[in-house]
């Protein structure tokens, strides 16, 4: 992995760091509103999805997908939202979330739509916990 | 290719159908605010991103970035926004965007944002000849 990867100021302060996987850092937003993952892979000057080479595309993809299956596993929502967009915070980070039919943004996306919500340290460790079980399985 | 795969009717009413790649039919979204691509896999019962079969992932993920690259030639955004939402039509689409600093939206997410506006017939006609001529570059 490069060792000029510095994940982005904006990602550090709005999520945890769950672990590295071989290719991208896996992290929780802060907002208990959503099971919410964000997956930055550690190549630095990355932007837009189709930045990433052709030799990672393959694990990207499989990361993406792992955490996809984490979440569904974890909490059985209606719907996986994956999203690249990045407009505010240029390092290319992936999105993926967990959404449901009783969510405040549903069935819009839920950028913008109500405030962060941060956890409560005691749910904050209860949702670390859970999700690492859950990527062992995924 | 799946004989069972139709477009889903919400998809089919707001964009215009531009191509079939070997994986994805290739469609123009009908609002001139945004140049806003399509990609829906043609096999039948795909919901999720990480519904897409191992084997055809990376044709999957060689259309996003070949739309993607065309988006950007053509119209030299600042950034290129990619998502797998499928809240309301949940058969799996993937939406790619090019993103101005001095479009409606910025630099929020586009969806929700302005009401879509249709193309005039001969603007979209020539976005559509633009596009076509683009994916042959990308």
């Amino acid at each position: 992995m490069t060792d000029d990867f510095v994940l982005h100021e904006g990602l550090a302060a709005d999520c945890i760091t769950l672990d590295d996987w071989p290719l991208c850092r896996v992290l929780l937003m802060n907002d208990a509103t959503y099971p919410w993952l964000i997956l930055v892979p550690r190549r630095a000057g990355l932007r837009d999805f189709h930045d990433v080479g052709e030799d990672d595309m393959p694990q990207f993809t499989g990361e993406i997908s792992r955490a996809s299956r984490a979440l569904q596993s974890s909490f059985k929502p209606v719907k996986i939202n994956v999203a690249a967009l990045g407009n505010m915070v240029p390092q290319l980070h992936v999105h993926i979330i967990a959404r449901f039919a009783d969510d405040p943004a549903w069935p819009g996306p839920i950028w913008g739509k109500v405030p962060a919500r941060p956890y409560e340290s005691g749910a904050l460790q209860e949702r670390l916990d859970l999700l690492k079980g859950a990527f062992k399985e995924a």
